[in-house]
């Protein structure tokens, strides 16, 4: 049984803190938050306090806060335990004065209005020695199948990917929206083509499954889209076809 | 029964084609191809054939070929059947020569390789008389149940939405595989994340779902997400990163 403490109160920990409490072989011992009405929701099933002084004892400290608060948040915790933050961005040694650190990142988006199995997401571990990433590989196993060894700095990166995948393209699919508004076109007949997309990039390579004017290099096509767009817009479809064409050394 | 001639060889006519065989109340008489090879997998369900001049009798005449190609093409049909165009952005006056003529576009992205369930396709018809567009409109019926009436107009924005929804979030998902080679990372690690992120935004409409550091305003990480990105890959990152902190009124 692991004994772990998870502080903060945004939409991971509150996604981290329903896996904990589900999972078999760890005893989520109690929540610390800033403003206590974020984890009020938890009082019936473990303790909860918006006292950073008043932490209890843990094998494992989870400091789920953004990041610019992490810093702070570790400096209150004296322990033998393993801290780890579960930050996308943030350096593992920026836990460096703890004598057991590492991370604890879950590579997914959370809203508190939609459930989601954590089982399938992956849970990036790291950690400052073999032993910790072993208590850390046993408490990531108790929530996820998908878990992976990854550096801070493979991190980075990761989490840069992961802005094109996820924000860059919730935005490209906001922008269809408004062309589609701005044209009396109810926006919902993309969902399927939304649907049918990611689900092609997940059995075929991005880069086979790639269709279009740009990837043909038809200029026509391109011209024409462009005709209507608004400044922002055509500067980003100029953009993206270009650096399709490229891909594929097309010229426009 | 609905007597159909189907023209053109590639992915939507082959995946029209199939769904027009399996239609209780479509007879598919003919398909044409200018290579006969591409349609040679027809020959034990309907006749096929290479020679334009061969064509039979029929109700709909539905020509899916490039849209350079349905200039030649429709000059070739001698009819008073109602001649339809399957193109995202070729307006129908295009066809205007014909007494009969109109547009059945399926928006989808169409691949040999992977089925599709038909049903569910968005089929934008329009027609240039009502009695033409009721043809039409029983036709999209026999093989979809989700039917639009789409001005030539609109269909035009419709195809540059569809660009930006299929080929331009594509090819973010491309560039983030590369990310993750360069940094030797396995790619499918972001395969969850891609999921979510379609699965969210037809739950939840795009403006909403959003997140990240450009939606927060949050510089100090897209700083760092920079750092490491290819020029070309900087660019996206910019224009995108302010298309969305305007979209949110943040300043970067």
């Amino acid at each position: 049984m692991i004994n772990v403490v998870l502080l903060g109160g945004g939409n991971v920990a509150f996604h981290l803190g329903k896996a904990f409490l589900k999972a078999n072989n760890v005893n989520l011992v109690q929540v610390y938050n800033r403003s206590i009405s974020a984890i009020k929701h938890l009082e019936s099933k473990t303790k909860i306090t918006d006292s950073i002084n008043n932490l209890h004892d843990a094998d494992v400290y989870v400091i789920s806060v953004t990041d610019a608060a992490i810093k702070k948040i570790v400096k209150k915790i004296n322990s033998k335990a393993v801290v780890v933050h579960t930050s996308g961005s943030v350096a593992m040694q920026v836990l460096a004065k703890q004598e057991h650190f590492g991370v604890f990142y879950p590579l997914q988006t959370f809203s508190k209005e939609r459930n989601i199995e954590f089982e399938n997401i992956p849970i990036c571990i790291e950690a400052n020695s073999k032993k910790d990433l072993k208590v850390l590989n046993t408490l990531a196993a108790s929530i996820s199948n998908n878990i992976h060894f990854i550096s801070s700095e493979q991190r980075q990166q990761l989490h840069t990917a992961a802005v094109f995948v996820n924000n860059f393209t919730n935005h490209l699919y906001h922008l269809s929206n408004i062309i589609c508004k701005k044209h009396d076109v109810d926006s919902s007949i993309l969902l399927p083509l939304l649907e049918e997309t990611a689900a092609k990039a997940i059995e075929i390579p991005a880069f086979d499954a790639q269709t279009g004017p740009a990837r043909r290099g038809d200029t026509q096509i391109i011209e024409k889209h462009l005709e209507n767009l608004t400044e922002s817009n055509k500067e980003i479809y100029k953009l993206l076809s270009q650096s399709i064409a490229n891909t594929y050394g097309k010229k426009l």
